[in-house]
């Protein structure tokens, strides 16, 4: 049986490869862009819309009372409970520290940058006021568009010698509202600056403007011979300051790894105006403190990063799916353990779903169809390698799920074949499975039309990393569907609780127990989506008191007065 | 033509793979251990007790004068005139804001850490006060070597309150005099601290006590299919905390990166003794200021690293070397730069020579053969790969050689081909070429047996990593021979500049020229090896006065008294 079912290996399945693949316009999310093969309808589109609640549902928030941003709910008119990460609403206070923008600063920065640089038009205004998602909303009355890093310190200097508080915007693709307003602050859009500096063709390290959208990057960089090390499904958006201010990790951080291992060095502005240059293009130098590292993941709220060196692979153009079946999670692991031995440095992606995740796509998605339609198992694994030599490493991979398939690793599985069969063969499966993004996206529509959600992203040593959704279902039993899917290789665990309706007693069972869980075992509650303002007073339960004590040391050594992006990353407790 | 050396590269030269070399007891160095075959000479082992003076060159320190510990000059007697990395001498005065240690101190250490861990045995104490280049002494009375965390945490918080400055010391391996007293400062050993903690056989995440031994390390590792994502000349002696503190670069950097991107968590005692638990294990967590970075490379003047949590790729078993000849640099570097595109990840080492270091090491070395003794280069590179599938990867390698030289980047060049054939065939030319350790270790030998070596150990982007060398040779004209090698793959150029014997005039042309011209390239005046007390007043020309400056407040901030690791990193007078 394990020879018939190996044998689907070398003639089965077979689905595109990304570069045929039609990607839709950019999702503002580090979550997996949804893709489509030419033709096909755009369900992740539709979904998109769905989620969209009218206006009238948010609250206008008022720059004077407390702000209570999180307790957007769907309205059951749209038959979605929509609860999203955290059930207590924020309340802060604007801080009374900060001045209120005047006449005399508007004119400042209109000789400074020009009047078409300086925007109070509301449209605009009310565009950079806003996430994508629209979930968090500020009202700040000014939206600035530096043109160069000088620019930038000028802004900066003003605003600080003022008490004016400030938010960097990048793309404005992030989802725990790092990227927007609270009240009145300043946005600083980084826009403008956008400009490839230099490219070091020998080595692959690129030096470019903060503002410069990844996608971009990519495109320019795809002609010289290079990818860069991260790709989102905002890339259409997103810029390289944004991902390196929020540590962006992204579908490759298998392959690639963290941007801290990643970026070579940066050119930030602090909250004074100061210029830090710290743009080096080496790989190796050991002289003084590494102080990027600093401003990697710090949310804009230490600094604001205008310039960007980061080291670039070199663009591989062979790149193989396989679609796996598992009997256990421990089957999982072992086959991670094995993939990493066999396939080495190849694998790009390693993700996993459990069979509540598939049975909840195949019932819920139009057009999903089962891939293993014979047998149902527990587990599904996909493995994405990408390598120099196409036919080499498409018999690795196939020798490798041969080995795995016959020591019992793998249960059943299919590997694509050639572009060709793609389009025709692997349309709806691809849809649910072969493109990972298409995939994962898939499960959170899903799971989003099953019932109210409550989603959690877990980071989580994979040993432990099924276990909380082992120890969730009898916690909830039969008034919930627990589901676990998500990043194997990075240990990242999208947690997703499906209800009928919302409610506030089941909640109650899973939080604060989902944090502290996670605590107990040394995970974190924001694998890659940083703290923003919606987990700011969480950040306890993934640091120590005596780090977050030094975090807020360290703030206030780099921004006395609080100007950077206030109220997000840090308890606002912590700064007052 | 071609033809007929690309077949070289099937039945030609062949080497001795790593693990059947002997390796030589540890080398306190980050360079290349010395590797011979088994019954040659380590020729090695009789140049560094040529290195090593009398001890009466060497001058007491006084702990109430000025020291002016790099002015030891070796003798004449010995042929020899070295006078390595710098040319001023570091006028230092102990600091007056320390205590001297008294009784009660002692008492209180005794107390608590046993008699047997306060050692004031004057022969112990005596090695650890200076380095192993023998070129850094201190004057310390004391030397603790506390069991765990908690006394770490102990004696810090008792120093700190009685302002008793401290030097943490690991394997006392540095090059730059980072690890021992300048004065009477406490030695705080964490040599006791070598437990390993934790394993994660999935995803090869270690935990371990700071103290452990690199090489106990990979041994323990190797046994579980992993190895450390680092290793140095010096792994029989370095600790991992050590290697932390420094930042530690070695033979896989290309491989593998940087620490940063390889450590997922780390414990650190603070100054005033408060214990820092960032020890996580995960790939990704956004959760707040990744802090971990502050202490990777601060050389102990941050806080002490106790545990340290890394991220250890799997154990790959071939491993195929290449040595090949080029008639430019430009061709060394377009070489690299199809060997990264070509053979991907599989790179483990790319390192180059010039033919003037090429002559120097025929001329000098003992028993060295030329390589290709039919004609003359100008560049020797040497590629090195390692995967999981040895036949595979030879093929590989050996096509991607035939590509080049038929594409005319490679004008000559020879593989290796069984580990049977090495010890035989490839004695003496292993000894200079195969192993990268011997050959760069046998220049380092070269260079210094032609007369007195100004050395220096630079960090340049690639394409103009050879440029210095370039502009030095007119400069210097007919009195100095100036030789180009080191780690191209990195970016890491060993310069080393011979004269017949020590002249300040000469010494005038090169410095402070060649920190200028690496600063003027942002290039890096120490790769790898740190600042420790030797470059500290030095920092300006990689780092910009602002970068400087926030490091210093950052240091006033983690250690406001100054005991940790004084004189050191920074320059004194910015800490005063």
């Amino acid at each position: 049986m394990a020879r018939r079912r190996a044998s689907q290996f070398l003639a089965g399945y077979c689905c595109s490869q990304s570069h045929s693949l039609v990607r839709r316009p950019p999702l503002c999310s580090q979550e997996p862009a949804s893709i489509s093969a030419p033709g096909l309808p755009h369900t992740h589109g539709k979904a998109t819309s769905m989620f969209k609640p009218p206006s009238k549902l948010y609250r206008k928030l008022n720059s004077q009372t407390s702000c209570d941003i999180m307790q957007v709910h769907y309205s059951r008119t749209y038959g979605i409970h929509q609860r999203s990460f955290t059930s207590a609403a924020i309340n802060i206070q604007r801080s009374p520290s900060f001045s209120k923008l005047n006449s005399d600063d508007i004119g400042y920065f209109k000789s400074m940058l020009g009047d078409k640089n300086v925007v109070q038009d509301e449209d605009r205004l009310s565009a950079a006021n806003v996430d994508w998602m629209r979930k968090y909303k500020g009202s700040s009355q000014l939206l600035l568009l530096p043109r160069n890093t000088e620019e930038v310190s000028k802004i900066l200097h003003h605003c600080n010698s003022r008490h004016l508080a400030i938010v960097p915007q990048g793309g404005n693709t992030g989802l725990v509202g790092g990227s927007v307003p609270v009240y009145d602050e300043v946005i600083i859009s980084l826009a403008s600056m956008d400009q490839i500096i230099s490219l070091d063709k020998v080595n692959g390290i690129l030096i470019c403007e903060a503002g410069c959208i990844l996608e971009n990057l990519n495109s320019f960089l795809a002609n010289e011979g290079f990818i860069m090390p991260l790709d989102l499904g905002a890339k259409g958006s997103c810029q390289i300051g944004g991902n390196v201010s929020t540590n962006a990790g992204g579908l490759h951080f298998i392959r690639y790894g963290s941007l801290h291992g990643n970026i070579l060095g940066l050119e930030v502005v602090l909250a004074d105006g100061t210029v830090l240059d710290m743009l080096g293009t080496l790989r190796k130098d050991n002289t003084g403190y590494d102080l990027k590292h600093l401003f990697i993941g710090s949310e804009g709220s230490l600094g604001i990063v205008t310039k960007v060196s980061i080291l670039t692979p070199p663009k591989l153009l062979s790149t193989n799916l396989a679609l796996l079946a598992c009997k256990d999670f421990l089957s999982c692991q072992k086959l991670l353990l094995e993939a990493k031995r066999e396939l080495g440095e190849a694998i790009s992606a390693f993700e996993f779903m459990d069979s509540d995740a598939m049975d909840m796509v195949l019932a819920h998605m139009d057009g999903a169809r089962n891939p293993f339609p014979s047998s149902s198992y527990n587990f599904y694994v996909l493995i994405e390698t990408t390598g120099s030599d196409e036919s080499y490493d498409k018999a690795k991979l196939e020798a490798f799920l041969l080995r795995s398939m016959e020591g019992g690793l793998i249960s059943d599985g299919a590997i694509a074949q050639d572009i060709n069969q793609a389009s025709s063969f692997w349309q709806i499966r691809e849809k649910l499975m072969f493109r990972k993004a298409m995939c994962w996206q898939g499960m959170s529509e899903a799971t989003v039309k099953a019932g109210a959600v409550y989603k959690y992203d877990l980071s989580l040593p994979v040993e432990k990393l099924y276990d909380i959704v082992e120890e969730m279902r009898p916690r909830l039993g039969e008034k919930a569907k627990v589901v676990g899917y998500g990043h194997l290789g990075d240990g990242n665990l999208h947690l997703n609780i499906i209800t009928k309706q919302y409610d506030n007693n089941i909640l109650a069972q899973i939080e604060p127990f989902v944090y502290e869980w996670t605590s107990t075992h040394r995970g974190s509650i924001s694998a890659e989506h940083g703290l923003g303002l919606m987990k700011a007073d969480k950040i306890h339960y993934s640091k120590s008191p005596e780090t977050v004590q030094l975090m807020a040391s360290i703030k206030k050594l780099l921004d006395p007065s609080g100007i950077l992006n206030p109220y997000k990353v840090l308890p606002q407790s912590m700064l007052q």
